[in-house]
């Protein structure tokens, strides 16, 4: 399946951590399976003073510290790629050593003038980053331009709308590729192949057979380092926005008639759209927002948000949020699907429960007590492992009636997860490809926006009795009551 | 959920194989679970000239000697509770010996005045012991009284309905249990719990949805030392009439309205019903009969059939058979079910694989030369493990539009199996707490027998070409084209 592919990278940020912890590893591997050739090039942008042969040094550290890269084989072969590029992004006659850099690297490397522009930035600089390669020429080529750029996307509809028209200028949207990394993990992308390639799931993909779907992304760690950025964002742009409305997408998609990236970015922005708005003073009952309190995970005593460098002591950031949505079409109408996602939690993890409806007519019971089936349950883990589950009903052996529950299991082995990286090397690839399914379209942004500000305008003007749950819990109290007063619970599975 | 049962069982056949093997110690374990206590008793009844202690004896070699007997706790105090009675069982005054030991027995035993008839004898003898019993007056007690009889039920329809009429005269149907021990079988029972007790399969369990269902069951033995039993039964009798169409039976049920032995019967016959009878002239294109030649199993010469002790060298007995069968009913209506069943195969194993259609419309690829998707699968494993696995197609992992097959499994683990020592163990409790389900009910018997007592007269009096399939083989090639000509194939999962 692997196709190689011709392109020069302008790699902005390139001497930045996610650059040097995801990116070069990602496009090291890719060289090593061959997507990438010696028909390829890396332009390294910095504002330092470096030359190729320093950057080359700093990009070789990064490799061989990586502990994904199962071997270092081409290493060296894979530095001679790499060009260094000083650049002030913020002037745009400095854009013109860029320009001499594209085109002396395209007079002897056969990147049929490709030119894919990574900014591995921060938002602030997108606008003039692209306006500054627009006005300098640099995105005049024969071959194609593209764009890789970063979330967060805008903070709210209105700036996105108007970041969207700043890069419009210089990118057409079938060239802007609008990272959501968990669109690169395995398992995620599994979600839409578990459903369409087996026939046995499809028929029951709907409101008559399914009762609610869980969607639980947990984070054990705090806010680290990243408190000012977290402060601007909190969790429900930091995650709920983009990772967890995509989810809800894939989930709950009508068939798309290709899969080509258009087909299926239809599908997923109808359900963005039939998502049910909540009005503001609606937002109480289908939201939980929670900040945390100081507490011990794994063993370890740790501090309150409030606490975190960077963060204010009086902070009104949620670090969690829990959420009830509807979505409102032939196929889902009635079926809650819950989100919840948050920092300092009990485990790091992340996973889908489809929760199926009981059997019409219980023959059995499950012990003396309690004459209820266990539910039955599609478990998708996404990470730490990645696995398939479905929790059944069967036989307790050796007794009459009774049934207990059992679980069918697949984990995907080391051995497949070792084939990427990581979710970036999906990403980069499909990039080259020039397959969009896994970024976000401008639509889907726009609609995830519009629901989510709703929230945001409520929650940024009430202040929060925070903190309000225990680091290394399972979030505040009121999640667990969004569930239970549909009669559901968060199955711990 | 053990329940302990007031009762004299008594065992006809009690020195015999089936006695010593199976449910003598299949007794002494529900002894030792507490559900035979000491207010019952075994009157072991055979032609020799023992007495209790002779017979005592034996019955502790076997059970000594019987591996899946976890301990042998309680072992004396299980032999207190065995009487031998020494009966000439064609000799009704003989019975009066029979009559006395019931009546001391239960003077001091707390039997309720409870008796179980189990005729662990050739079908020959049901009628005169049956008779006997009655006309000794054995059968006259102010308890209940119920008859257990092993297969085979007569040889077809006529002889089948004769026997009945005989052993009706002393026993009503509702005494009656006939065993098919493969309807002991956990896997077996676990059939109609997974069907019912989860939401998942129902709604798939239908023509919409499964393309055809398998049911193989192959021993890799060969007749062994039961050439002369074989000769008369061969694989219709032995195996396809009972066993495979109780298998059937189960997978093809409505939902019942309660699982009593009512209930349940009355939803398996109507399947037994519903099965397309077929013309004489139509059996060779439903039906593939075989008999093994010579060959290797388990890098072992093995003799042909006709070699084999007790066997006629120009026999015409089958040792396999093949059948397509349909259910005409609003579920099945074009649904084939596939059965295979034979001695000296490949492997000894009892499966069920149930296959579904194809997705309505493919997205995906297996690989570059091959558009197809593999299919769903459930495999139900009998023997000689128990597991449920469902076969499933996921992402293959690091490409892009592939994907490949995974099994999701559960295997049952062997603490569970050790609850119990054999089917005849949970056959032998049913009965004892009155449920019928898993036994054969008279009009079970005659539907199955009806249906093959067509195929039987065509191939007895059509001589066949034998032996046609290697020892250690798949059984005859035409077994293949039964499926193939349908466009599908047996699944060696």
């Amino acid at each position: 399946m692997t196709q190689s592919f011709k392109a020069s990278i302008a790699l902005f940020g390139a001497t930045g951590d996610l650059s040097r912890r995801k990116l070069l590893p990602s496009m090291f591997h890719l060289f090593q399976e061959g997507s990438l050739t010696h028909d390829f090039a890396i332009l390294a942008i910095g504002r330092k003073d470096m030359n190729d042969e320093d950057f080359r040094e700093v990009a070789r550290t990064s490799l061989q510290d990586n502990e994904k890269l199962e071997s270092l084989e081409g290493l060296d072969s894979f530095l001679s790629c790499i060009h260094y590029v000083q650049v002030d992004i913020t002037d745009v006659d400095s854009y013109s050593t860029l320009k001499d850099k594209f085109e002396s690297v395209e007079s002897s490397v056969d990147t049929e003038g490709n030119r894919l522009f990574y900014l591995a930035m921060p938002p602030q600089f997108f606008t003039v980053i692209t306006d500054n390669l627009r006005r300098s020429g640099v995105t005049e080529t024969k071959g194609y331009k593209k764009l890789i750029i970063e979330k967060p996307f805008g903070r709210d509809y209105e700036s996105a709308y108007r970041l969207n028209q700043d890069i419009s200028k210089t990118f057409e949207e079938h060239e802007i590729y609008r990272i959501d990394h968990y669109l690169g993990k395995e398992m995620v992308q599994n979600i839409e192949v578990i459903r369409f390639s087996n026939s046995l799931f499809e028929p029951l993909w709907n409101n008559h057979y399914i009762s609610n779907i869980q969607i639980t992304s947990s984070e054990s760690l705090g806010v680290l380092d990243r408190g000012e950025y977290y402060e601007r964002s909190g969790a429900v742009r930091d995650m709920f926005q983009n990772h967890m409305l995509q989810i809800v997408s894939l989930l709950g998609m009508e068939p798309p008639i290709s899969l080509s990236s258009d087909d299926i970015r239809d599908e997923k922005i109808k359900v963005l759209k039939s998502i049910r708005k909540i009005d503001k003073k609606d937002v109480k009952n289908h939201f939980v927002r929670g900040q945390y309190d100081e507490g011990t995970v794994d063993g370890e005593y740790v501090c309150k948000y409030r606490d975190e460098e960077d963060v204010s002591e009086t902070s009104n950031t949620p670090t969690f949020i829990a959420a009830r949505l509807f979505i409102d079409n032939f196929r889902w109408a009635g079926v809650p699907f819950y989100i919840r996602t948050g920092k300092r939690m009990r485990n790091k993890e992340t996973k889908i429960v489809v929760e199926f409806k009981e059997v019409p007519k219980n023959l059995y019971y499950q012990n003396e007590q309690d004459d209820i089936l266990s539910k039955n349950l599609l478990i998708l883990r996404i990470q730490p492992d990645e696995s398939i589950s479905l929790q059944l009903n069967v036989k307790d052996h050796g007794s009459e009636k009774d049934t207990k529950e059992i679980k069918l299991s697949y984990a995907i082995d080391n051995k497949d997860l070792a084939r990427t990286v990581d979710a970036y090397e999906n990403l980069i690839y499909d990039c080259l490809n020039g397959d969009a399914a896994n970024f976000t379209h401008y639509e889907e942004l726009m609609n995830a926006w519009q629901f989510v500000d709703s929230i945001n305008q409520v929650w940024e003007t009430d202040i929060a009795p925070f903190p309000n749950y225990r680091a290394g819990s399972d979030g505040p109290v009121k999640s667990n009551l969004l569930l239970s007063k549909d009669g559901f619970k968060w199955w711990n599975v």
